[in-house]
């Protein structure tokens, strides 16, 4: 492919300032440009580098509707010209706008420019073609103008159940999910000293079986007062009552190039042993693409397979939604193909053996 | 029974301030005196009450090997005697000295005194005839010396799986224990911005086999930065590939004297809104003696059935321990004799209608 | 006084749930009844226990406007009348109403009716004739129709300010708010691994330039995720350069039936060990009237004074408000008087030496 | 100067990774290598990157005694030498070793193998010649062998300090410190809803007294549950009665090229704000050497001056400690020279209009 992809993201908040970087990470795509309507602080922050982001990309900033261009320029943010101008310019859109909005900005702008978009888990899926995932779903994504990728929670959820499936075959899983309350910098939400259930069965367990109707699945979710990932248990039964040995398992999460299999013997305690690994990786933002998935915690439930998975809220995604890109934009046309083209400029899965 | 049973408690910590409560409350009790080390808080609070505890009984204070009396009498503390002199006294012994204390204790006072004993969750099993739940293996304490109770998250588990067992017959559960990581008040422990997963399986899960030998468990088991009420969640599989319902489980919770069903949409928004409400109750220490089950916490999973309970760590084990007594004493014979005189006197199940 | 003052509370909620105990505890007081609007949880548990409070007292249960019966009929809670029938039945309300409401109240209600009103501190300064403190200023809220109380914080500020005032003659205090920012069971607000800083100067130090005039304060208020009592830390300047000691602050710390003295060296190593405290006490809703002040955290800077204290959120206004009831309606005429009744009703310092 | 001054960095813990990378941006400076006991996750991390830190630099690795090299050869982690190995190649070594192992070190090999070397705020300020402060006292650290750096705490305290007495002379400081518990990461400490006192007065005000001795400080200090920087509130006296007003401070803070004048209307809420902003700027491991210092907390106390500021405590004292090796290796001879170098190199002050 000669011509680099021409992406845009609109929303440059916790996902959009990471679809950014992930973005300007992939050597066969361009960011041309990320689209906001106020000088938050990110963008004030980007500023302060001169608009040069992850890899030594200039980011662009272009002015969403309502935007007030005269707050940028007195803080002296250079602007590249309004959303319309942006949409123009791409190939495709990465739509982070806040949930709702994404559909406005289907409506008035990339129907209307004839752009493709991927929109995140806070729009609803009627917004999309394809309810997406790189690893359950890439060929159904493929040449579609409008996918939808899944949450954070769902993200990573899937690629283990995908995973176990593709090996074993599942036909059931019952989750529960410790939910982090807020992410670092966040002052909008938080919970005190205070576990809190909502009501059962969990979206993520009904939007996995929107991604993988042949599974049966549901689950309960707690959110608790921390901010560094959430943690999975996942239970899943295989058809027609085989055995999945923990040892079956384990070497299905080893391969998969997404799933970071740790154990408590490294130091890996938690949630917030990975987030000091990755700032001590040197990623940018101290992200990690990958979920962890502890080896102590696989144990067998009978027949079944119960295991423990961390899911990096700000940046799990990331991966899933370049995945969508190449799928769109039929850059490869097999999930295969798709994803090692992800994994090789986003750098995931060096780690492995 | 004309004469009152005499019970003495070993250790006025956390679980032994309200096993100090929970014996002053029993009709048919009597609560010869508390035994300590030193002039904690928790007896300092006492004294400030002049030795005046639950239900406006004197709580007398006896000092074990090691105390430093002069300390006692500094402080105006008033001191009715030794350990031994307490051992001598009562016809059996709540032992919550901490963990390896209570074995040590049976060795050089409680064989030597011929004083039955019941043991809590910090003793290793090996220190006790019978590893006890009041619920699920009454009979089994019947006449017997020594008795240990299950811990905290053990006992409230347990409540709700032999209440299902007995209603469908379960072989098999699997659970994921949220685990609070400090009480109220602790600073010696604790977690900030962090969860922490334990190998797997949890010790729950090992100790529910061990009371209930028929039924395959094992689970997994995170720690939170919080102190009201750990919450699990139980996946539970009848035998036979029988089907439970909703409607068929909700009955049974509904129906057991020690679950209180409780859902979101009255307030219950998770564990703290159950601390508070025990507070509200004008409990004294505000604490509860039943397990929080979320009505809207329980899903079909499959055939099996999937619900979310809430253990308040601090006094849920208070109840199965004055059954413990009940047994060892022969004050009553079968489950449904002892757990009544315990939860009449306690005021348990006065908010089932 | 041959007949008891007669009070309501309006509204049922962390406030006035206690205000209603506070009331119950006064032997020169009846606690005619409760007003709120909907069958709350703390309203539940009430009905739980037959309507029963604290002293035995049974609390009345009135409905404000807007409150829909049939809700109270369906769940068997027993209601006595209107918002009007108690207004009409009492000398004084105690409105602890939510913000805003206070106000209405007073407009459509205690005018009307000819009801004095003691309003919290949620309420404008305006509602009021007097923004009162029990030592401060009592003198000043003698026969008044209506008085304010100073919030949480300024209350338990305002007893060690106005101590030292009285004994040295204080000209200047700089605060340090540290403050939680929830109340256990809380849902509605919370912070997650966050310190959140409000513009200076804190209200509360504008607060008590309110109430003690002669004093320049100002302060700063930092928000933490806790939910067991703020701390503040105080500096004092004595008028005239005057150097003010440690022994002598102590002293005059040591004197206050309000403020309790601890130390590290005892086991009080912060605000959850007095709520731990409180608990072991047998307070009802382990409650604490007092504010604590740590022995060891005084400290002379050249010739100020430094110290910090814990104030328990919840129930520290409900001593001053009692207070605020002697003067309103002439109990007492003076503040040494009418502070002694509260304390001696309230069991107030009875552990001092 | 030709030649760059080789380091090496004993302890690659919290404090010692943000060393290495602060020498590895120092143009002037070559880093040697790091030293280690164990193969820990940090070293990991650094392995899994190639051994390649910050500015692309090799991170060579060398072992100290009591290490184990089969379990970094069983891990593939190369190994450089031995800790002599490390002492003989460089000029000069920054021990952040556990706290006490650093006296050790410069007994069993700095001055063994005449090293100089600059120690953190864990060794005994008897280890050291000076106790250093980059702003405070650079000159006194010129040329001596031995330096030890101020906690991180201290050293953001006294960067303000510093610079008020160097605007205007000041004779007393008071400081409330809010101290974080632990770090992203921790597992070994922590607390749970608590907070938690100190002995007064706290250890950094003794410590500024040291380093500015014309001053006379004391302090409180409360640690809080959160992980991401300490806030302290000064209030600072001037000499003579002098007055300090708002916009004056605010001028001198605003010039200080390590201070970083934010306010909350700008969505600086608090420490977790600045975490956050110091994320997007892509700094490694997400980390910011400045201090914050809210302009919205400058308040007047009479004539004294109140203000609030954010401690990053990982990351806080790297720029000081290159000041000390500039210092001690004379590579600068003045703090204006020397701390210019630093800034320069570490990028710090660029936000400066």
């Amino acid at each position: 492919m000669a011509e680099k992809i021409r992406v845009g993201v609109a929303g440059y908040g916790t996902i959009g300032t990471r679809l950014a970087d992930g973005v300007a990470l992939q050597g066969d795509m361009e960011l041309v440009g990320i689209a906001d309507l106020a000088p938050t602080l990110s963008i004030r922050a980007l500023a302060e580098n001169g608009m040069i982001g992850a890899n030594g990309v200039k980011y662009n900033l272009y002015l969403v509707d309502g935007a007030d261009k005269s707050q940028f320029d007195a803080m002296g943010i250079p602007v590249a010209g309004t959303f319309a101008d942006l949409c123009k310019s791409v190939d495709i859109m990465l739509d982070s706008a806040p949930g709702g909005v994404g559909a406005k900005n289907k409506e008035n702008y990339y129907d209307k420019y004839g752009v493709k978009a991927i929109f995140q888990g806070g729009e609803k899926n009627s917004v999309a073609d394809v309810f997406f995932h790189g690893y359950a779903n890439f060929e159904k994504g493929v040449g579609q103008n409008y996918l939808k990728l899944t949450s954070c929670n769902t993200t990573g959820l899937i690629r283990t159940v995908d995973a176990l499936d593709r090996a074993f075959g599942i036909e059931k899983v019952a989750i529960t999910i410790i939910r982090r309350v807020a992410d670092p910098g966040d002052y909008h939400r938080g919970l005190t000293n205070a576990l809190q259930i909502d009501k059962a069965p969990s979206h993520q367990a009904v939007d996995l079986m929107t991604i993988m109707p042949h599974v049966n699945a549901t689950g309960i979710l707690v959110h608790t007062p921390v901010t560094h990932g959430h943690i999975i248990t996942v239970l899943a039964t295989a058809k027609n009552g085989k055995k999945i040995t923990k040892a079956e398992a384990l070497e299905v999460f080893q391969k998969h190039p997404r799933i970071r299999v740790v154990s408590i013997d490294e130091g890996f305690k938690g949630n917030a042993s990975l987030f000091k690994y990755a700032r001590d990786l040197g990623n940018r933002r101290g992200d990690m693409y990958e979920i962890g998935l502890w080896e102590d915690s696989i144990v067998e439930s009978g027949n079944d397979i119960m295991y423990a998975i961390n899911i990096p809220q700000e940046s799990v995604t990331i991966p899933e939604t370049m995945d969508a890109i190449r799928a769109s934009m039929k850059m490869q046309l097999t999930r295969e193909e798709g994803t090692a083209a992800t994994n090789k400029y986003l750098g995931i899965g060096k780690f492995k053996k």
